[in-house]
């Protein structure tokens, strides 16, 4: 079993600071592993939303989560505040594959990180639509091409 | 059924900010009812840990929850965030009631308030203790008198 | 500060047995408080939903919650399941105040016992609206007048 | 981006079945993609209880996350019950690779899959532990070798 090795910020592109909660802390005393998701899904809607490619209103095409995962490297815990940093890895005609990294407070080094992959589909038969010409224009910007 | 009127920031003693998350909004697109007691007892907390009443280390005695309610003025809903205002409205020999207004944005008026009522009480036992006289003198500064 | 007694099963009219999650339980091994309100507003809409009251579509009126508290007696953590028994105990124009009781495993005194008022909506404008009057038999049905 | 084929319940070894809750869905109606996580972590820890590797008491070593991942392949929804279904993919030496399907209701074809990496270690040093010989050996009765 093989790991990934933690990134840096520089790695990524756009960030986004949140506070945990007091629930967010398990039997453990350290933040669940689940609350990083709560935390991924939260960054990548205000990233679309400010970038303009998601809005809060009724739509014709919504974006459907077709698989995550996490690398956990070191313990958070509430009242850490985190930093996630985003970054797009592939871009398919309907789908983005975003990375993030959750940064503990001022630290640089990702306490852990994962992937967020969505499909662009029709609201009402879930099928693929390819992503429009303006979004995939964002969403390239936010690419990282992997060395 | 007579309802409360909602308060003011001034109404309460301490403050504090905290994000929303994406997966707090429900069908209906606003702040699930559950999520403001999620932000009472982390505001609770942090004011606990801030005035040295709390501490996170293993400790003799813990604060139980006897009691909580809310209730809900205005909705809020991600990306919010929210301002918890808290004052100290009872003070028994070993309970606190707290009280609790959630403040939307920049906004004055609270969108929901509630209460929170701890029990001091042995770790092991479960047993009510006395409050400490330097942690009932703390909390006294932070009591607010009905009128 | 005045403390109710705990309800039995025989207090409440209807009946739903729920799972407990691992996540539920917190730092002291105990399940947190907000946990309570996460089964009441399950039992409630399951209510909903088995008696013809609510229905998942789209529609015209909804139910926005008002008010919520909970009053918590002995300790539960999950894997226990918790049977949550349901009453009407007013019936407002276009309000409905429900109490629920949180019964642990096989016990027969509540760990837990709390009220959850709904207001019946427009779902646009949020302006109260009466209940309909199948909808009010139907309550009525589940109501128990106190003592 | 490869997507891996949805299992059937045979593909898996024990079961366990949760209930849902309200405040799963989302503001699309469907489960949030950060439940799944929740069922996952409740499934393995019932395994792990269940089999005697996992003891509720204080302890000496216990078993922290190093890596989860989810691929979905069917919306989900409260008030749907999830059966999990869990089977040993991977035996390190201080570490256990978890596989995990979530079926809905009675269908027999996977609506969402997953892993989940533990690592044994001590409770203070947080260092890698072996794990023991005779909780290897129940681990190793639950594994199901890839083809």
């Amino acid at each position: 079993m093989t790991r990934p090795k933690p990134n840096a910020r520089e790695d990524y592109r756009v960030f986004r600071t949140m506070t945990t909660r007091w629930s967010d802390n398990d039997i453990y005393g350290h933040m669940n592993n689940v609350v990083h998701y709560l935390l991924f899904d939260t960054a990548i809607d205000r990233l679309l939303v400010d970038k303009g490619i998601l809005s809060r209103a009724v739509r014709d095409t919504i974006f459907v989560v077709a698989e995550t995962g996490c690398a956990y490297f070191a313990e958070m815990a509430y009242p850490d505040e985190v930093t996630a940093g985003v970054r797009v890895a592939d871009l398919g005609s309907s789908s983005v594959r975003y990375e993030i990294g959750l940064f503990r407070n001022d630290e640089n080094t990702a306490s852990a990180q994962g992937h967020f992959v969505h499909v662009h589909v029709d609201a009402v038969s879930r099928r693929p639509m390819p992503l429009k010409p303006e979004h995939r224009e964002v969403l390239e910007a936010l690419r990282v091409h992997s060395v």
